[in-house]
């Protein structure tokens, strides 16, 4: 029997990695033979630099860098061992809880360091660079990024737009001629953790603002710069995302990133599958055990439950969440193709209870699980 | 697929045949053509005359009987439909919470009301009386019981002997001439809630006499007059109840009934499981899913859970346990046949948020194991 561990961190309790050691455990008392595969998951958020690094070897590269406000900050990001693939958290140079200790500014707020550090990556000789995007205190378009890797952002006279978003009121023209030629040849993957257009009621500026700081009034100013960011990359470069989905995460750096970049956006959650290797890992394999700190019937596509149970279905391998909570009903998540989920819970306890006893949990409960799948 | 749902009660929560609507809307969930059968299951304890009912028909009996200290009390037995058995729940006229308003009298105390209802039963047409022993006031080896029944204890002079375990020390003869025909003709069975033998370190007196309010000379008494009891049953009857398993439950009631009527002792759960028609239940089934409130590796061979297990691994049906609370190992219910056990608790929650929702909880965890058994 082969079976397949590939859980998401639980979250304040176990990364990705010890989860996999507790189900595996589990698994094995169940059934001492069994061939045990460990992926560790990520969906873009906590965990997903170590999930790359666990999946790619390589290390954590810290470098100073630039925070939303200009202010400078160390940053990390990773590097794949063999040096040609980063993943940069955009949190980690351009996050909300970097400037808390100041008054929240989201109409200046710009992701020059997350840009920075891409540029970083790119320099040591990284091709593919995967941004995970979230948790972001910006709301530029990705244009503080993109300027940190040569593109310019000129107003009507040719002159350059200060940084942050609501200065994309004045975007007439982006001049890439001087982004250097392996940033060209680069690719770009954003695993997105929203879905989210860049403008408009749903957009970027109006779901997010707020939470950002911004006024009404600025999250109208941001929305109508955001727009005329996009009609320029519509205008000039033949690329709509004034919809696209997604491309408002992080306050348009998505959008940004795909205009002027081509950069692919994903879910992040089958985006990292892709990069762990875990569709190889399921071909052939009898049951993929997955799991996360809470499961529900919304969870989002782009969620590890969700995009494991996908993988799996399409090879007809029976897929099992195993959580600290999980609130049904499951109909969608059972639709996508996860068979089961069980809580770990084992009886009544408290949060800190059930996330003291993570791990033991979860290798009991996976014993119980591959018992009944192997009876 | 066959399915067939035997729980116990979740102890202060759910009655069994509650439970059992829960888990088979569950079951039904996940597969809407299963056949299942429902059968409500108990150890001999709380929920055994509802068991009883659910499974024979009848109604509950109320009637005047006697407390364990002699006084009046209204007490309940289940008759069933066709009459010709009864289930008699010991505490109902002999339990030390009839008696908890006085001071506890572990030497005098008697079975005599236990032994009014059974007479009852049998006056009614009852030829097979259970009597689920447990959670009683007395250590008179069923004295009285036995008494009311028509039995003489008699002294050294001929003498009958008062009510009491105490009184047992002068016992110099049986005397069962005056028993009626119609209990003499009667099938007695015990269900039985411990193992211990009627005497010694490991008896009725030594281990369940403190709790009944015996001082350790009175354990050594009511001890050495269970044993005069034993002696007199071995001399005169050849039947040596001394160390019989389960003899000393009761306080000495299972010993008593088995030494002068040769009732049959028995764990509580397997007997019930006769008495509901489990083993037939679980002919050609597919899967059977028990439960009750906790399911630790401990569990008793007399509990639900085990008995559960046990009968489906003889006829080769897995056999899935769900519980409030899971204890961990459970290597030793595996070994009994228990293919695996799952909480019900969907995160993190309290004692009280834990029964409250035990219906959804214990229909929700049932879906999912029937999917998993079902992929």
């Amino acid at each position: 029997m082969r079976v397949v561990v590939a859980p998401d961190s639980f979250k304040g309790s176990l990364p990705a990695a010890r989860a996999c050691e507790a189900i595996a455990a589990g698994v094995r008392r169940a059934a001492p033979g069994a061939e045990v595969a460990a992926v560790p998951m990520a969906d873009g958020g906590e965990g997903t630099l170590d999930c790359f690094l666990a999946a790619r070897g390589g290390e954590v590269v810290e470098i100073a860098a630039t925070d939303p406000l200009g202010r400078p900050v160390k940053a990390r990001y990773a590097l794949s061992g063999d040096g040609r693939s980063a993943v940069v958290e955009l949190a980690a140079a351009s996050g909300l809880t970097l400037v808390e200790d100041v008054p929240r500014d989201p109409v200046n707020a710009a992701t020059t360091g997350t840009g920075e550090l891409v540029a970083d990556a790119v320099r040591r000789g990284a091709r593919e660079v995967l941004v995970a995007v979230g948790g972001s205190a910006t709301t530029d378009g990705g244009s503080g990024l993109l300027r940190a890797l040569g593109v310019r952002f000129l107003d009507a006279r040719g002159e350059d737009l200060p940084p942050g978003g609501a200065a994309l009121a004045r975007l007439a023209r982006i001049d890439d001629s001087g982004v250097p030629p392996e940033v060209r040849a680069a690719r770009f993957r954003v695993a997105c953790d929203v879905t989210s257009p860049l403008v408009g009621p749903e957009g970027a500026a109006a779901v997010f603002g707020p939470q950002k700081g911004a006024s009404p009034g600025q999250v109208r100013e941001l929305d109508a710069a955001l727009t005329v960011f996009a009609d320029v990359l519509a205008r000039d470069r033949g690329v709509r995302v004034h919809d696209l989905p997604g491309a408002g995460a992080a306050g348009g750096t998505c959008g940004g990133l795909v205009g002027v970049l081509g950069a692919e956006p994903s879910p992040g959650a089958p985006l990292m599958a892709e990069i762990t290797g875990l569709p190889a890992a399921l071909d052939g394999a009898d049951l993929v055990i997955t799991g996360e700190g809470r499961v529900d019937g919304q969870s989002a596509a782009g969620k590890v439950v969700s995009a494991v149970a996908a993988l799996a279905r399409e090879r007809g391998v029976p897929a099992v969440a195993l959580a600290g909570g999980v609130e049904g009903p499951l109909d969608e998540l059972h639709a996508l193709g996860l068979t089961a989920a069980f809580g770990i819970a084992d009886g009544p306890r408290d949060l800190d209870g059930l996330k003291e006893r993570a791990a033991p949990l979860l290798a009991a409960t996976a014993e119980q699980v591959v018992r009944l799948f192997a009876r």
